[in-house]
C-alpha cells in the first residue's frame, strides 16, 4: 500500500481535481494547506479548523519545533499530532527554507547547516538525516526532502550548483527517509540505536500509533531558470518521491517570472503524483497556480494579514483600519458565508482592531483562512464543472474591484 | 411590568440561588459576568460564551465605549447589542470607577467630573447625567448610577463626605434615567432635544427597538466603615432602584476588611432586589460572598490572568509557564469539563504560551472563564439542595491544594 492515495478526478486544461488519502484524512484537491508554524494556526482553535473551515490538513515548520518545544518533548508527548491533539493530516517542511533565511547565522557544508537559534543563539546542525530524523519524530503524513533554497535572483552558475546539491541531498533524504520507515519510526518511534535523536519508549511509540506510512516529497529548485528548473525536475523525478514541490518561487522575484516558472514546469511535472507550490501565495497566484496544474498550497498570509487588519475578500483586499468603515453594518465580504462575515460588521471589526482587542485578529485570520478555503473549494467545483476558464476570468475581475475603488 | 423580575428559589443560611430575567435573557443566580470591556470579552468569541459556556449576561465599560468607538459611532450602529451582535443581557457600569482611577487626570465637583482621555489627552466630563445618556444609548438591561469611588483606606471624614456625594448622584442618576426611559431612549432612541448626546434617527432606534425597560442599580460605598455602608445602604434603599451593587471593594483594602463589609452589609441588602459585588473576584472571595447573600459578580481576572498564561483549577492557579509542565499530558483542570480541558494537555497549552502563540491566551482564558462560571453553577446547585456549607468547605479546601504542591 502506499503511504497516500492519488486520484485525478477531473480536469479541465491543465486544471485539475484529484483526491490525497492520507492515513489520517481525505483531501480534495487542489488545496490550501493553513500554516501551523509552531504547532497551532495562530489565532484560531482547531475546533474552528475542523467543524466549520473544514480544513482537512495542515502545515507544521520543522524548523520551528525542532528549536522549540524540540524533539524529545514531541517524542515525549507521543508526536505532533498526539501533542497537538490536531488529528487530521499534517505536512511538515523540512526546515531547509528557515535555515537559509538566517543569512547571517549558517554555515553551510556538503554534510549540512550549521546555524545559531534565533531563540537563543544556540549552535544547531540541520542536514538531510537529522530533517527526516525530526520529521519522522513529528509524525506528519507529508514530509518534504531537505533542500538548499537558493536566492530567486541567483544567477545561472550560482543557481546550477546549488540545485546539484539539492538532487545529493535529496537522494539522502530520501535514504534515511526509508530508513526510518523500515524501523517503524514514522510516528515517532525511533528504534534504531544509531540515530541521532532522542528515543521515544515502546509505550510511547504504541501510544500514538497509526497504521500507514508517512509520504515523502521531492522539491524541484531552478530559481527563474527555466531550463535548470527543467534538469531539476528530471532529476527529482528519477529519485522518485510521492509527490513534487516546486520550491524556491515567490522569494522575492517579480511575479511575471514566477508566472513563467508555474506555466512551463507545473503541467511537466509527472501526473500520477501530486503538485505542491511552497509557500505561495496571494488567492491570485492560486487561481493562476491552480490554471497550470498544482494542486496543493500553504502560505502564511491568511492568518498573518488577519494580524494586521488586512482582509482578503472576492473583491480584493480591504483595511479594516480605514475609517470609511467605522459605521459600516456589512460584513468583511458580502459573499462570504463564514461565521465571522454572517455575523459581525465591518464597523465592529474595525473597533475591534482600534481598539487592540485580540477578537480582531482572530476573527479576520478566521475570516481570510475561510476565504482561502473556499476559493480552492470553488476552484474545484468549476474544475469538475468544466468551467474553471470562467471562474478563474470572473475571480480574478472581481478581485480588482477594491484596487479601484 | 418592571425592567427586570427577579425572584428568589432556594436559599441556604444567607446564601440565596434565583432568577433575574431582562428583557433579552433568563440568568440563574449566583451568576459570573464575563467582562467585555470594550464590547468584546478579551480573546473569547461570542460563539464559545453563548453555546459552550452559556453565559447570559456580560458587562461592557461605559468609560471605554465612550471614548472609543463613542456614543455617535454605537448610536448610528443601533445601540450596543446590535453593534457587538451580542444579544443577551448586558450590564454597564457607569465609568465612575475608571474616571476615579485616573488620579491625575481628573477634575471633581459637585456637577461631575472632568478628565483627560487615557487615549489621547482629550477632555472629557461624566456627570450623573451623562452617564445615564450613555448607558441608554448602548441600551443595556442593566444600568448603573454615576457614584463616586473614593480610596478604599480612606478616613470616616472624607468617606463619609463622599458618600453623601454619592448619595446626591444617585438621586440625580435616578432622575435623568427616568426621563430617559419616559421618552423610549433605552436602546439608543433619543427624543428629548434637551441631551447633550447625538440623537438617533426614527429608523435607527425602530431598528434596534425591543419591548422592556432597562433597570436601573444602585450603589452601596462607604469604604470599610460599616456605619457608613449602613447609612449609604439605607439613603440608597431610600431613593429605590431596581436592585443594589457594592461598590468600593476589592480596590486595594485588606482582604478582611472586604469579607467584614460583606458580613455586615450582604444580610442586609433588601430581599427583593438583586445584590452584585461590583469587581470582584478571586474564586475564593466569590464562594464567600455568595455565602454572606451576593447574586452577581463581575471580574477581569479570567480573562486577565488567562493572557498572562494563569489557570484557576479546582486545586488553585497554576502557572503555565512552569517547566514542571513541558511534557504533561493531563490538561489544565481534570476536573473540568470545559473544551479545553477536554482536549489540550498542559504541555501544549504551555509550549504555545512560551511561543507566544495567541492560542494560548485564547484557551487559558476560555478555561478559566468556563471555571468561574462552573463555579457559579455549583454554588447555585449546593444552595438548592442545601448542601452550601459542605460544598463550601470543600471548595475553600480544594483551592488551596496548588498553593502547597
Amino acid at each position: 500500500m502506499n503511504p497516500i492515495d492519488w486520484k485525478v478526478t477531473a480536469s479541465d486544461g491543465n486544471a485539475r481535481a484529484g483526491i490525497i488519502t492520507t492515513r489520517r484524512s481525505v483531501i480534495e484537491t487542489p488545496v490550501f494547506m493553513p500554516v501551523g508554524t509552531q504547532g497551532a494556526v495562530k489565532g484560531i482553535r482547531f475546533e474552528w479548523l475542523e467543524d466549520e473551515l473544514d480544513a482537512r490538513i495542515i502545515l507544521g515548520n520543522t524548523y520551528h519545533l525542532f528549536l522549540r518545544p524540540g524533539v524529545d518533548t514531541i517524542l515525549k508527548m507521543g508526536g505532533l499530532h498526539k501533542f497537538t491533539s490536531w488529528n487530521r493530516s499534517l505536512l511538515t517542511d523540512s526546515g531547509g527554507f528557515q535555515v537559509f533565511s538566517l543569512t547571517d547565522l549558517r554555515k553551510l557544508t556538503e554534510d549540512g547547516v550549521e546555524f545559531r537559534s534565533h531563540l537563543d543563539g544556540s549552535k544547531q546542525f540541520l542536514s538531510p538525516e537529522v530533517s527526516m530524523e525530526i520529521q519522522a519524530a513529528l509524525g506528519s503524513e507529508i514530509v518534504m526532502v531537505f533542500d538548499e533554497c537558493p536566492p530567486g535572483d541567483g544567477g545561472f552558475e550560482a543557481t546550477k550548483k546549488s540545485l546539484e546539491m539539492t538532487a545529493r541531498w535529496a537522494m539522502r533524504s530520501k535514504d534515511r527517509f526509508n530508513e526510518l520507515q523500515a524501523c517503524g519510526s514514522d510516528t515517532g518511534f525511533v528504534q534504531s540505536p544509531s540515530l541521532s535523536l532522542p528515543i521515544a519508549t515502546k509505550e510511547q511509540a504504541e501510544a500514538c500509533a497509526i497504521s500507514g506510512k508517512q509520504a515523502l516529497f521531492g522539491i524541484i529548485q531552478g530559481a527563474g531558470h527555466l531550463d535548470l528548473r527543467r534538469e531539476s525536475l528530471d532529476r527529482t523525478v528519477e529519485i522518485g518521491f510521492d509527490g513534487y514541490a516546486i520550491g524556491g518561487l515567490s522569494v522575492g522575484e517579480e511575479k511575471s517570472v514566477m508566472y513563467e516558472v508555474l506555466d512551463f514546469l507545473a503541467p511537466q511535472m509527472p501526473n500520477d503524483t501530486p503538485r505542491y507550490l511552497m509557500g505561495v501565495g496571494t488567492p491570485e497566484d492560486l487561481i493562476e497556480a491552480v490554471n497550470c496544474g498544482v494542486d496543493m498550497f500553504d502560505c502564511v498570509i491568511p492568518t498573518r494579514n488577519g494580524r494586521t487588519g488586512s482582509a482578503f475578500t472576492s473583491h480584493g483586499k480591504l483595511n479594516i483600519r480605514n475609517a470609511k468603515f467605522a459605521t459600516d453594518d456589512k460584513p468583511l465580504d458580502p459573499e462570504c458565508g463564514c461565521s465571522v462575515c454572517r455575523r459581525y460588521s465591518l464597523g465592529y471589526l474595525r473597533h475591534l482592531y482600534q481598539a487592540g482587542e485580540m477578537t480582531a485578529s482572530i476573527m479576520i485570520s478566521h475570516h481570510n483562512v475561510a476565504f482561502f478555503l473556499n476559493t480552492m473549494r470553488q476552484a474545484r467545483e468549476a474544475i469538475r464543472s468544466a468551467t474553471f476558464q470562467s471562474f478563474r476570468r470572473d475571480f480574478l475581475y472581481k478581485l480588482k474591484q477594491n484596487d479601484a475603488s
